[in-house]
């Protein structure tokens, strides 16, 4: 009888120039946000990007739904919604981005889901800090994470597990983390997390455990697969690594004119081009300056003043275009002085590529 | 000077094998629906499958919205948003679905949008029929196509334009189709046509344009390029083809079991196994039979009557899952008594590609 592949997979290889159907699927079912959405400050429900490791499960009865809180507390409870849903309600304007965004220009390319630049979105989410549930529950002095677990399920690396990822008690408490029901003002959508998610603030997408349904303070480090064996910077695959947490300083820059339909290049008009992009950084600090590079060249543009670090803020810089063709680029700089390499960093994985967006633009 | 790739394009080969960079951001960009979310009957809205050939254009301004009707008919009128809201409303629940779904697994593969088989989706649509301001315009007898205009904008073998297609008159008047601004009982989202979209029941998803601002009659063929250089059945290049027009009958499987992350290959336990999907044909009329390919051997499935032709119904199959590697299909057939071929009807662009899913299950 052969091997069974998914209990039993074969060690992957990096990979070079074009793309496996692999790859190719994993691009198509996890989309990237749609580039031009960046003129809106909010992502539109739908164009925000996914990364959903498993199936989106299909929650009939949330009613049902609990939320165990169990392990090294002093109080371990179970909550349902409505009690959740009756706790002070927040919303936050939060943007996030997966950790393997940029993924597919670092090379030699680890095949996994190979973004772009498109792993963003930014989202006004509703629900209730998490800080004062972990409280209320009381967080024992032996505990040294909290695991927060979805129910959502698969297999990689041949191991079968739910996902879920962990948190230190400090970084848990942190008031930013919100347990979230709703999602631009409706409830979430099955694949954002429906009927509740975390949200966490600053930091890359993973730490966002969506179909969130137990919470479970530890007295050890987590080993589960989404915590120690991806999700981790590593310079090669039998580095021990550093974890992946806090987003890097990043910007974009919205593609000007029109598309050519298969290419993606873009054409403009002679003149005048209002070049417009976001940026943020995930270290809760705002972004202090985003340059455009013109054909290499660099210049200020215009930053508007972001009134929280942890959703991207505008910026926009006036183009003269003159006929031919041009490489625009945006990079950012936050205020703890890190600014975006013009190369990917390497990383085994293809983790944490916050080198600069550039676009092709014809002007005819 | 170097050649304006996008105004003066190389002329597209066939590819083979791996894909392209361009295919890749191509499949990033337009996503498929999530196979698992075909448990439920209405596709939840954010996870229907998405195809914008330019920029979703931003419409921050929809009060100044307007759909002009001029050309061939008796009495050209411009309404606005509340003139069309305030029409007869009604909702319908539609299947869309690509013309270039299963593109990818023709072969060779035209390098264009490279789907497998997740571009469809099912949404309620509400909005007024198209034919009863056909009818009040007035139709003249000199027209001989109808016109539908988007405002979104682009370029595609070198020719730049505004997405449109037309419909022969006797078509547009057709009772199902329907001018819509809600879907799923919002406001439509930016990238599914905010604020007026067609919405053709029946037809592959070209039909139903998006944005729309303009209806135009005209007393000849229309010859834009979305309606005579693509979306056109071709044996060769340079085969004048046959239009591409109904959806061809099709059926998908909900993939059982969990999947492994990166071969999206699934695990199923031994013992029951109650397999379940979708079936519909662009014929208006019903489907009469699914079958289920268990490793080659056809068995059939449960067929759900469907009140409504025009979007898909649900099937289902009780499997007993035995140890090892299993190869699951389904092939529906429909009133007309078409059925879906084992293999890709060749096409040289990959349209049409309406042959069986298959999924590889492994049980353990």
């Amino acid at each position: 009888m052969a091997t069974n592949p998914i209990l039993h997979p074969q060690a992957r290889q990096h990979a070079h120039g074009e793309f496996s159907h692999e790859e190719l699927a994993l691009a198509n079912r996890n989309c990237g946000t749609l580039l031009e959405t960046l003129q809106h400050d909010i992502t539109p429900t739908g164009a925000h990007y996914l990364l959903n490791h498993f199936d989106v499960p299909a929650v009939d009865n949330a009613q049902n739904w609990s939320l165990t809180l169990d392990g090294h507390f002093t109080e371990p409870v179970t909550v349902s919604l409505a009690e959740l849903h009756a706790m002070p309600v927040t919303t936050k304007t939060v943007t996030l981005e997966c950790a393997g965004n940029g993924r597919r220009h670092v090379s030699p390319r680890w095949p996994s889901q190979p973004w772009g630049v498109e792993a963003v979105g930014t989202a006004q989410w509703t629900g209730t800090p998490l800080r004062n549930l972990l409280l209320h529950a009381g967080i024992r002095d032996t505990c040294r994470e909290i695991v927060f677990h979805g129910i959502d399920r698969g297999v990689d690396g041949g191991q079968v597990h739910n996902f879920a990822r962990s948190l230190t008690p400090e970084d848990a408490l942190h008031e930013e983390i919100l347990l979230a029901w709703k999602m631009n003002g409706i409830d979430l959508p099955p694949q954002h997390g429906y009927p509740l998610r975390l949200v966490v603030p600053g930091w890359y997408g993973m730490a966002s455990v969506k179909w969130l349904s137990h919470i479970e303070a530890i007295d050890y480090c987590f080993d589960g697969y989404q915590q120690t064996k991806t999700y981790v910077y590593r310079q090669s695959p039998d580095d021990s690594g550093t974890p992946v947490t806090h987003m890097r300083v990043k910007s974009l820059l919205v593609p000007p004119g029109i598309p050519d339909w298969s290419s993606r290049k873009r054409l403009v008009e002679p003149g005048l081009v209002t070049l417009q992009g976001r940026a943020w950084s995930g270290a809760g600090v705002p972004i202090t300056r985003v340059e455009v590079g013109l054909d290499g060249t660099w210049q200020d543009a215009t930053v508007d003043q972001c009134d929280n670090p942890y959703h991207w803020c505008n910026w926009h810089f006036d183009w003269q275009a003159s006929i031919g063709q041009h490489l625009l680029s945006c990079r950012a700089t936050d205020a703890n002085g890190h600014t975006q390499p013009l190369q990917a960093p390497w990383d085994t994985a293809g983790f944490g590529n916050n080198s600069v967006h550039a676009v092709e633009v014809w002007c005819a």
